[in-house]
């Protein structure tokens, strides 16, 4: 088959992607095709005209980075991943969707080369975008220099009706335009159709004049016309202060004689005759499946050559840039790397007992300040609630939009006001803080790390799990961790919160008791290849006596006080408690272990000789004290254990007298701990 | 004193709503005083010329509904409810955020008379506002008569930044533009403060463009002007399809000399000198705390006399109205009660060992459409995933904006198109579904349901856990419930969330293991006054045998079939393998009983004895299987048991191999017996 022009050329490279998309369904029986079908053209356009990569490095750290929010059409990225030359080959696409393959369902950053988020959950790929951009911006405004742009790259994405309906993605939205992240260009497959039937079933905005509202540049375009895509493109990159929407109308499932413009082509396979029907529809010059045209493979595979070219043009800069700056090249160096500058944890805050007693969360602000300067990567702030969370790194600048200016001056941190700035104001909006979060992490370079009060880790639980699932190095720091939050009240006071975390596989969950377990939280939340909650108190709990202790925090719980007739195992403020009852038990004869237990995962980590020396013998009576929830505490009570906890809800007093209520006294304690010897 | 005018009167109730907060902020020397300083005026206006209320009947059903979704500003509504007569006397002012009050640090509806809907997590209000007027639109079209307008009332809100800020407040927007609820009536109190500094640190969206690309009608006026503010709430009267934004340039803290506009008069309190000169500064005739003109009381008591009128004269129309409509009128009233019809549940579907295996997500459609026409209050939908969820009243009609047409007809489900269509098309917006699903069922008169997959019951836990705070009766269908939904991947599949749902004090879960123990939980769910998570299952499952069954899945748990050796006890789609593994571990001798636990809350509220019967003697070997996480189940597997689970991410592959590799076999559990036995 002879090519004539590249107007043909085009649209069969168009149309392999579409039929390899349909064909990787169909073996599967599963999938979603009605995407890839709309919008082949739009992500060719992306891939073949834009997209700065190389496919035989996906980690080139300089890339352009794509994100695929709608990732139920994952066949599409799959099938642009395969054709520009990435390292997965056509049986990972016959495999599609299949155990032990490449290709699952939804696309999974660090499973497959070239997925650099994990997308599926709607909204979240839309937020990943706006944290790759806010890394790129701000990589860009601390390291290049003049005549040196040697961090500067755009965040592409498809996005769909789901992902634009979805809060998490408005959410970003508005913090994009507000932060004028120009880099962003995101394509709105606005093909009208979702999963259950057409998009105006429930869903009428004007969704260009709302995105012009949040600050976007917009342009709306037929998404099927490659020649309209890649001018819209050229339009949004020569906007450089203002994140760029473009609305491509497409039709779902295109081709298809039957199934286009139709949600049963949404997550459904098109069946065997309609794949051939497709075919036949769009001049496809074979009937097998995954037949590749060689003009159009050959075509795709420009991006290896070009792609390496630009890496190593990209080298070469960075070299001479590294003999013109060598100290921010190393810098720089290291934090693509993911490696942590040496002796960075040599001056870590801490505390003697006998100091005032201190909030955790306040510690936590201590110990961020004794090692941000030497973590340069580090990066982060709160969801509006800085004065609360304590997670400002002092004096190290606002990332926030350059030349912009706030009315008042309350938000600043000092330092710099603009993209180099590291405290990042991320508004109320914890959802998609989380989730943006997360895309500063798959970018590299930086560790992000976000703050709220515990009880909103429900509104951005979908961030933390794909965090884990993925194994994204995002630190989630979460304050005013318990009923002793006080007068706020049950709305603000956590009970499940900490337990429904550490249901989490692969979130490291630390709830430290004092200021040196907080500082060791940090320690480990830093130096993890992977997420970490931090549950940081609002008061004050006093600084433990450590100089009886067997082991330490970091091994996730270990014995603070040794004894013989009972274990009291704690967690957090809780820790404190259990030490002061210990006294009080001695006051009576009984001799009382004390046990702190600031994480699970980390605990059930270590060797089961040291646990069992912690937790001492099985069946030994032992009582667990944690202000939240007692469900999961069995795991540690033991079959002859009793648990002290929360199970209900808060009450809005002073903290101490809600806690007193709540059971959480010495005296209750002692009574539970005598109950049991009886 | 003598009030000369209406204007000073009126200047005279604004500030005493002023100093009533302020003085209760700072004798509980916590809360926020920045929001009822600026958004009196505001308070004012509403309660005193425009809601429809009796503040001696705060449950008389056709009443405006008024919700403060800047629930922080809490104190403002207690001076409101205080003022105007409702059961809150100055004792609880004086009580404010403390133990035991009706005045907690957050509004909480069904504990205090006169709070809607319970707020303070940020963008609930907004979103619980909704779910009101939705409720009110419907039962409108479903029971008015030409010339019977007896559903007939206003949704107010006060709404914050923050609220405007938070992605389940967007998403209710969108949908709210979408439905053109014209009777809802939103007071944005703009006031461009958040906690942490100037709003525009993080937000510098074009509020109302925004707002009017969503369908809204927006105005913007001087929020401290009441003139300017009744003239506004009567221009949003005025327009009838298009809900109504007012944004209102106030300012925070307005009146306090040295705390105005600033972040400080947010979250925290004046300080004892700060409030005198606030008072000092409104021109307040007295610095004694809680000092009420009488002039001022007595203006705000009108609302008693007029609030007693209104109803008694919407008694008189239900009485005609159930004179002319005899049977809407008993159907209504009913539904106000919150009462169900007799014998509702007399033809729930059911299914006989023998019977087509069935999914759990069919069973429930099968269950919902035997005895959705005899629960005429029951109202509910999908978040776009019906074709998958089940979850149609089939030919109950769209619940959808009168005269408004889809572009295809997919999504409807027949019968009417309007709003009195029991459907709701709730979008892709799984959060503001569960906050206004909580809305409805704090308006009364409806039983609202939602559904999703289970793995996305993440996007809308915060309003779960609201609906169980408050006992709001709301059921939450959630299918798709393991690594068994397969191709998907673990994006998609649920793994902790069951065990996390089980978390949240005051939510029934309940996870049924065939159509029966699916029927049960409809029973279960209808009938109970607070919420319900229904966890069911993509897969078909057999009908269990339960001719030889000791109790029944109404208890949560029970004895399915008797042995001596062993227990196997599991939920869900897990309890037909424990099934299977018995007849297998008999072959070899060994007699395994089996327990099905649907729902763990409803066990544990049975009586001892019988649990003990169920679960066979402590001690005693069992092993636990849920395909999900085992954290948690050491509660039921005791000291001799062991726990199959899954305590890691799920794959994208056939589910029924994805069950299997993940240890889900008969093989499995036999070989895990046996062990244990060994």
């Amino acid at each position: 088959m002879a090519v004539a022009t590249d107007r043909q050329l085009e649209t069969l490279a168009i149309n392999t992607i579409r039929t390899l998309s349909i064909d990787a369904v169909q073996a599967a029986n599963s999938g979603h095709p009605g995407l890839p079908l709309g919008a082949a053209a739009m992500g060719y356009v992306i891939f073949q005209d834009f997209l700065k990569h190389n496919p035989r490095n996906p980690h080139w750290f300089d890339r352009d980075r794509f994100v695929l929010s709608a990732g139920h059409g994952s066949a599409l990225i799959y099938s642009l991943l395969h054709l520009t030359g990435y390292d997965l080959p056509i049986e990972e696409i016959k495999a599609f969707r299949q155990l032990e393959s490449k290709t699952p369902g939804h696309p999974e950053a660090r499973h497959t080369p070239g997925i650099e988020v994990t997308t599926g959950p709607l909204g979240q790929g839309f937020a990943n975008g706006l944290g790759l951009a806010m890394a790129e911006a701000h990589l860009a405004a601390r390291y290049n220099q003049p005549g040196h742009e040697i961090i500067d790259h755009y965040t592409y994405a498809i996005v769909s009706d789901g992902d634009v309906m979805e809060g998490v993605a408005m959410e970003a939205a508005s913090l994009a335009g507000h932060l004028k992240l120009g880099k962003m260009i995101y394509l709105y497959d606005q093909n009208q159709i979702t999963l259950a039937g057409s998009a105006n079933v429930s869903f009428s905005e004007d969704v260009p004049k709302r995105f012009e509202a949040m600050g976007w540049h917009v342009q709306s375009i037929d998404g099927l016309d490659p020649d309209a895509v890649r001018a819209a493109i050229e339009a949004a990159q020569a906007v450089t202060d203002q994140p760029s929407l473009i609305c491509c109308h497409t039709v779902i499932g295109f081709g298809s004689p039957a199934k286009a413009n139709s949600f049963s082509s949404h997550g459904s396979p098109l069946g065997p005759d309609e794949v051939i029907a497709t075919k036949r529809n769009l001049g496809w010059p074979s009937e097998e499946p995954f037949f590749l045209p060689d003009e159009a493979v050959t075509h795709f595979r420009d991006a290896i050559g070009k792609g390496s070219r630009l890496e190593a043009d990209w080298n070469d800069r960075f070299t001479t840039y590294a003999a013109a700056f060598p100290e921010l090249a190393v810098e720089l160096q290291l934090a693509i790397e993911g490696k942590l500058p040496r002796g960075w944890d040599s001056d870590l805050a801490s505390w003697q007992p006998g100091d005032k007693p201190v909030a955790t969360r306040k510690a936590s602000e201590a110990v961020i300040q004794s090692f941000f300067e030497k973590v340069p990567s580090l990066f982060g702030g709160s969801a509006d609630l800085n004065p609360s969370t304590n997670s400002v790194m002092k004096g190290a600048g606002d990332f926030e939009a350059p030349g912009s200016k706030p009315d008042f001056v309350q938000g600043a941190v000092g330092g710099e006001w603009g993209y180099g700035g590291r405290n990042i104001h991320w508004g109320i909006r914890e959802h998609a803080m989380g989730s943006a979060a997360n895309g500063i992490a798959a970018h590299g370079g930086l560790i992000p790390y976000t703050a709220t009060f515990h009880v909103f880790s429900d509104y951005m639980r979908p961030a933390v799990r794909l965090a884990a699932l993925t194994g994204y190095k995002t630190i989630f720091i979460f304050t005013h961790d318990s009923i002793a939050v006080g007068e706020d009240g049950p709305t603000h006071e956590p009970v499940e919160q900490t337990m429904s975390l550490r249901l989490i596989p692969n979130l490291s969950v630390i709830r430290p008791a004092d200021g040196n377990e907080t500082a060791a939280a940090w320690k480990r939340a830093v130096e993890r290849e992977g997420p970490t909650a931090l549950i940081l108190s609002r008061q004050d709990l006093p600084i433990l006596d450590q100089s009886d202790a067997q082991g330490d925090a970091s091994k996730g719980g270990y014995l603070l006080a040794d004894g013989s007739d009972i274990t009291l195992i704690a967690s957090g403020s809780e820790v404190s408690l259990a030490v002061e009852a210990r006294a009080k038990l001695a006051e009576r004869g009984i001799s009382a272990r004390v046990v702190s237990l600031p994480s699970w995962d980390i605990f059930e980590a270590q060797e089961p000789a040291y646990r069992e020396a912690v937790l001492g013998p099985a069946g030994a009576p032992r009582v667990t004290i944690e202000a939240g929830v007692t469900l999961g505490w069995e795991r540690y009570a033991g079959a002859n254990g009793v648990s002290i906890g929360v199970d209900r809800y808060g009450a809005s007093g002073p903290g101490k007298l809600v806690l007193e209520t709540y059971g959480f006294t010495a005296e209750n304690v002692v009574n539970t701990a005598l109950a049991l010897l009886s």
